[in-house]
C-alpha cells in the first residue's frame, strides 16, 4: 500500500532527511511511504514559475499513484494549515481515497484564530463568533475549516502537542496514523 | 455550464448577498454560478462536529456537480488563500476540470510571507529564503504555495488591488473570471 506523506515538511532546511523518517516508518508497518521530492525532477534552465509548474504536475501525478494519504495539518505562517497540504487533502478525498492526518497543535481551532488575532474576536449580531475583520470563526468542534476535519471521516486524525521548536519534525501522531493505515491494509 | 464558487466570503456577515451578487454576474454571462451556502441542509438536532461534516458532503457534492470552478484565492488569516478554498481547488483539479482564480491582493507571496514574519525572513545555507522558523519560502514567481497556482494552467488568474477593508467584497477580479469562464463554453 502506498502511503502519499502530505505536509509542509518539504520546507525544512533538511527535507530529505524527515522524508526518509517518515518512510522508514512506514517501511516498519510494510507500508511504502511516498514522498513529495520522490520526483527526479529536471528543472534545469526552467523559468522559475515553469519550475513550480513541474512540481505541481508531479505532486499530483504521485498522489494519483497513492492508495491513503496521510496529512501534517501542523498550522503553518496562521492558524490553520498549510494551503499546499490543504489542496492535496482535497486532491485525495475528490479521488474517493482515504486521508489520515495528524496535527502537532492540540489547541482547538477557534482559539488558534483568536490568538492570531490577538484576542480580538466578538460575536456578531448572527450570534457568530468573529474576527477582528468580521469573518466568522467556524465553531464545529473541528481542528481546521470543515473542509479539512469533513476529510477526515473514511480517515482519522491525530493530535499531539510538540515541544515548541518541534512542532515540524515531531513524528509521535506521524506514527499513530501510519498503525491506522497499516490497519487498513487488511480490509 | 455551471461554476462553484470556492471563497472564503461564506465568512461574511451577510454570505448570501456577495453568494448573489456573483451568481448575478455569472448570469448576465450565460453561467450558472453555484455557491456553497445554495445547499439547504436540515442540520436541526445534529452535534456542531455532524453539522460541519454535512456541509463538508454537500459542498463536495456541489463540487462534482460542476464543470469549472473560481476560486478566491485573496489572503485570509495569513499570507495565504483560505484551506477551505485550496481544499476545493485540489478537489476540482483532482476531477480534471479547470480552476479559474483571482485575488484581491496583488502583492507577491515571498513580500506577503514576509510582512507576515515583520521581515524576519533571512536565506540559509542552502540558498533558500526562510522564515524564522527556519521554513523555506517558495520563490517560483507564483502569487500562493505552487500548488494553488501550479492548479491553474488550464485556467487563469486575475490579481487585482482592492481598496482596504474590499479585501472580500471586491468582485473586479471576479469578473474577469467570469468572463473567461464564458468564453470556454464555445470551446
Amino acid at each position: 500500500m502506498r502511503i502519499y506523506l502530505a505536509g509542509p515538511e518539504v520546507f525544512l532546511e533538511h527535507p530529505l532527511a524527515i522524508g526518509e523518517a517518515k518512510r522508514a516508518l512506514c517501511a516498519d508497518h510494510g507500508l511504502t511511504g511516498v514522498y513529495p521530492l520522490d520526483n527526479q525532477l529536471d528543472l534545469a534552465g526552467l523559468s522559475p514559475r515553469d519550475q513550480g509548474r513541474a512540481i505541481y504536475r508531479a505532486n499530483l501525478a504521485l498522489i494519483r499513484s497513492c492508495d491513503v494519504m496521510i496529512a501534517n495539518i501542523t498550522p503553518f505562517r496562521g492558524p490553520s494549515a498549510d494551503v499546499g497540504t490543504a489542496f492535496e487533502m482535497g486532491a485525495m478525498a475528490a479521488l474517493g481515497r482515504p486521508v489520515l492526518a495528524y496535527s502537532n497543535s492540540a489547541q482547538s481551532f477557534a482559539r488558534r484564530v483568536e490568538a492570531h488575532f490577538s484576542g480580538r474576536v466578538h460575536r456578531r449580531a448572527d450570534g457568530m463568533l468573529a474576527d477582528s475583520q468580521g469573518l466568522a470563526i467556524e465553531e464545529f468542534d473541528m481542528v481546521d475549516n470543515l473542509m479539512l476535519h469533513g476529510a477526515l471521516e473514511e480517515g482519522e486524525l491525530f493530535l499531539h502537542a510538540a515541544a515548541p521548536g518541534m512542532e515540524f519534525t515531531d513524528l509521535t501522531a506521524f506514527e499513530d496514523c501510519v498503525r491506522v493505515a497499516a490497519r487498513m491494509v487488511g480490509r
